[in-house]
């Protein structure tokens, strides 16, 4: 991208992921000189006290636009289908946080402290795609130990915060919370199943043999970003009743022994790893202390005492931010740089 | 035990586990002669709308007692210490559900549709112990799979119920999400950190190798109870904000390749298992289901697509029943059968 002193954006959809975009931006103090909103009607929205007008979306609205984050959803519902290639005609680049053009072979995905030049991939298509939120905390904890010894495997469960399905799920949270407290009733419709003191492994739809979107989601995406095709991984993903923070207890096999201080002393050092580690003083990352930062957070850093090439970490990240809005707008910032 | 119409028996302590085994005894309907009901303290309690009458604990206590259940605190200030081997000396056969006993090599550990066999080896002590609560319902889901072809190695994330922790930590659970909704501040008394929606990879105190004393549980007593002691078994146990129900995720390498026909087929028709499969149509096991069951149920049954040994399992139980108190009184059936 041609270096400017400010760059025109654009963000697409006022959702959760959209309404943390703007946040993220202001907060990152990224270089903005016009900012448009776009959603599917104009409206006016509020976040943290900074009032937004809202333009209807339209092919004509990306002119003069130098980067459009999308925040929004996928499919052919979505804004990126239709208008991420109108943005690109009128010479944005687009960063899609949506799956839509995630796994095509001229779109590169992106976790800039993973695979910060693959960004320079963009040119083939005008089109960055942002990776799945449980796929990005993931790679960032991944990337360090690899660089140790290759991982041959990856074991990982999930325990999902409601706001990956939306702000609705996050309201649906708090009020069926609140009806179950008081003994009142209520029905899942956010959300596939009772969330308020309940759990459920089922995010995203059911895909081939049996596992959900979400689980291949996490095995492909992983294994486009960290350029490592032939990793085994495989995921069961789990949706839990915390409203902003996903946390991922993850198995992993390398090829050769580790020794456990090395592991410690890779993860503390790598770009946006907060290592938490000290169970004795009951010191592990939490969603809570996630909700809010970009960093991600590790902790229970320990080796496998039946099996010396096994590993286990516990890795927690803000699912908005470092899942979404923050990675996006961090793939904006390599973009700029270039 | 000597074959009688009924049995004198005897249950030590009325927490959450205590009052769980008072409804169990009754519900299936185990052949009772007397039931005493032992504590700290004299007192009265109320379980469904039956008064129980509960008298101090003593060594006399325990005299005509035959089956005595310990319902209890672990340790120093728990009573199985102390009086397990005074109801022993009155005659009684002892199961206890702490973990005091649980190792000891004279000592059988039982989940009855895994090692019912092991019950007669209470002789030598006259002390059979009950398993920890995530152990009981991961082994009941290994058995029928460890016979189709033996298990290499196990990796499992779990999901635990405040209730594991006692009735107190549920109260806390109640009382701490009604706090948070109402924007009030609180502070965690009876569990390690925050649990109105929040959860956190701390069960137990720490031990070996920074695996917590839960952790270590789950790969020790499944050694014993499986008569596999060279079973890799590696575990991250998590406290999560669901009251009662453990739900855990566990990947499984066999030696040979399973065809996954043949394990969904082999846990349908295990002794104790629910199978629960259906992703394409949400169903699958979850804590709300299983709450108030004896059974343990099984869900999301899947071959790993990228390893030929690997398979996938999710399953809940209710963890003051099977994992406790149901477990604990299907031993005594074993005992009174034998």
């Amino acid at each position: 991208m041609r270096k400017k002193a400010k760059y025109n954006v654009a963000v697409v959809g006022v959702g959760a992921v959209g309404v943390e975009m703007l946040r993220v931006l202001k907060q990152r103090n990224f270089p903005i000189g016009n900012l448009k909103v776009l959603a599917r009607s104009a409206r006016e929205i509020t976040v943290d006290g900074q009032t937004y007008h809202v333009d209807q979306i339209s092919a004509e609205a990306f002119k003069g636009i130098d980067i459009a984050l999308f925040a929004g959803t996928e499919g052919e519902k979505g804004a990126a289908v239709t208008y991420a290639p109108e943005a690109v005609k009128c010479g944005a680049v687009v960063i899609d946080n949506g799956a839509d053009f995630r796994m095509e072979a001229d779109v590169p995905l992106v976790v800039p402290e993973v695979n910060p030049k693959d960004v320079k991939k963009c040119k083939a298509r005008g089109i960055i795609a942002n990776p799945n939120c449980s796929t990005i905390q993931m790679v960032v904890a991944l990337a360090p130990i690899h660089k140790l010894s290759k991982i041959k495997k990856v074991i990982v469960s999930t325990y999902q915060a409601a706001s990956g399905a939306g702000s609705k799920a996050v309201e649906e949270l708090y009020h069926q919370t609140k009806a179950a407290l008081d003994n009142q009733s209520f029905k899942p419709e956010a959300l596939a199943q009772r969330i308020a003191f309940n759990l459920f492994p089922h995010i995203g739809g059911a895909g081939d043999a049996d596992f959900t979107t979400e689980e291949w989601k996490m095995v492909k995406e992983t294994h486009k970003i960290m350029h490592a095709p032939k990793m085994k991984i495989s995921a069961t993903t789990v949706r839990v009743p915390v409203a902003i923070g996903h946390s991922e207890s993850i198995y992993i096999e390398t090829q050769k022994p580790l020794d456990i201080a090395d592991v410690k002393k890779a993860l503390s050092a790598a770009p946006g790893i907060v290592v938490i580690d000290d169970i004795k003083n009951g010191q592990y990352p939490m969603p809570i202390d996630a909700c809010g930062r970009d960093e991600v957070f590790v902790g229970r850093i320990r080796k496998d005492p039946l099996d010396e090439k096994g590993l286990w970490l516990w890795v927690v990240a803000d699912n908005l931010r470092k899942g979404a809005a923050s990675n996006a707008v961090q793939i904006a910032e390599v973009l700029i740089k270039k």
